[in-house]
């Protein structure tokens, strides 16, 4: 399997558990982007766990309605990327078929679907943008950190009773809730976030830190550093990638905060008052 | 607020526990589609809870790059959609400065992104893709059904670890386990498992029921009807769009599957050996 294809990936990182801090491994669940390729052209691109990477073309084919049978499918393999990073990343599939129209299938699925949870085909292209390290002084407190996941639960009080509904929040160095927001899209409740921000003039937001309900995935990293957020935190696990984004870019990121424990993943200098477990 | 752009759904659905059915009131995120225009022109619909819909487009526009400051946004308003399905999950947005240009940007949007996520704008988008109710004839032990966590979460033995991934495993009519997929994308591990399907010559899956480990939302219904599968259950919370698509489609749509207890969403009939809460 090539490099960039397993399905999990292994790191050190900091846990922070009752106000110490030691180096544990930790297991990522890996996210890479895969294109897809129809008769010589990219067709879509997605970020995915690397494995079964045939299937979830043939599979993604036929329920979004490109192809109906099996036998449409006249050939399905992986394909070379263009460099090394995209190798393992790219399946090519060729369609027969009369009927069969690249073009038009394009713009179907662009009106059809764009989402901004996926295809940021790699951190390369979060540089390209420009976009900036978040605030290198901002400190949050461990002990602080660890009160927030109960001060958003709070916050979601209507919409806990649908089960449904991932949230994010905004908190001060303080601890205060700053604004909260739901959605059932985990990406959705930090664009509102961010857009709230962006409408009250706030951006960059270096001041604060960010929590999120579920799992902190790429894309939700790539948001938090859109807006100049330094610490970003989930009570779930983040992805491979996420981790990668983060560290390159500095962004303290934080997973599995739950009571009096967390894991730190990158840049645990801003979590004052915990000395740093690795020198820099 | 426009009918459709209430943030929560309540319905009835049936509870088994113990062996027993009753029929309680059930509150549901709402999931609806929000066509995001620029300029006049449709550039993206995302699925997404109604409610700060002009933050989420605000911060949409900032992280996805198209804008990077508050001023570019010379309006944004809530639009009247084409028809009354629509209203109230439309934003207009007018961006001044030269160098906007949507094509470009339309283009990118396609390039960069596409997932088979979002943006099914609608029931009726299924419908006209010819989508047929799955197997009415098929049954499925509701003890039975409170077993396939455990053989969820045992197929799932090695990604476990990581705490990362969404699972999907399709299931016997007896109970046993045929394959199971895992990936950072929920909707990638049900693609995964009807790739399998598509390319093993076993679609439909009229004698299938297939589990799913988050949220049962639009796609995953979506995508289930799509490969014949009679019985989608999972172990979090349905959207209120997953729930009306289940209903229109006649798909047995089962959540909060935890230990001897579950809601029954649509079409409970399939579940014998109970008999159905409501007559037809």
């Amino acid at each position: 399997m090539p490099k960039h294809s397993r399905p999990i990936d292994l790191t050190q990182v900091s846990e922070w558990r009752d106000g110490s801090l030691r180096s544990v491994q930790d297991y990522l669940a890996a996210e890479e982007p895969l294109e897809i390729r129809v008769n010589g052209a990219p067709l879509s691109v997605t970020m995915r766990t690397p494995g079964h990477d045939l299937e979830l073309v043939a599979g993604f084919l036929l329920t979004e309605g490109i192809i109906q049978r099996r036998e449409e499918i006249a050939s399905l393999e992986e394909g070379a990327g263009d460099n090394a990073e995209a190798d393992g990343n790219v399946v090519c599939v060729e369609l027969s078929g009369q009927t069969f129209e690249l073009e038009s299938m394009r713009r179907n699925f662009f009106a059809a679907s764009s989402c901004g949870i996926c295809g940021k085909a790699s951190i390369e292209s979060i540089r390209i943008r420009g976009i900036q390290p978040p605030n290198s002084d901002f400190r949050f407190d461990p002990d602080l950190l660890c009160t927030l996941p109960d001060k958003l639960r709070s916050a979601q009080a209507i919409f806990g009773r649908t089960g449904g509904l991932h949230a994010a929040a905004l908190f001060s160095s303080e601890g205060d809730l700053i604004v909260a927001r739901e959605d059932i899209g985990r990406h959705n409740a930090v664009d509102k976030i961010i857009g709230w921000a962006l409408l009250e003039k706030r951006l960059p937001l270096s001041q604060c830190a960010l929590l999120v309900s579920g799992r902190g995935g790429f894309e939700i990293v790539q948001k938090a550093l859109v807006a100049g957020i330094p610490v970003l935190a989930s009570v779930s696990a983040p992805s491979g990638l996420a981790v990668r984004l983060a560290r390159e870019l500095g962004l303290t990121l934080v997973g599995f905060l739950r009571g009096q424990r967390f894991l730190i993943y990158s840049r645990e200098d801003r979590l004052a008052p915990v000395p740093p477990v690795r020198g820099k």
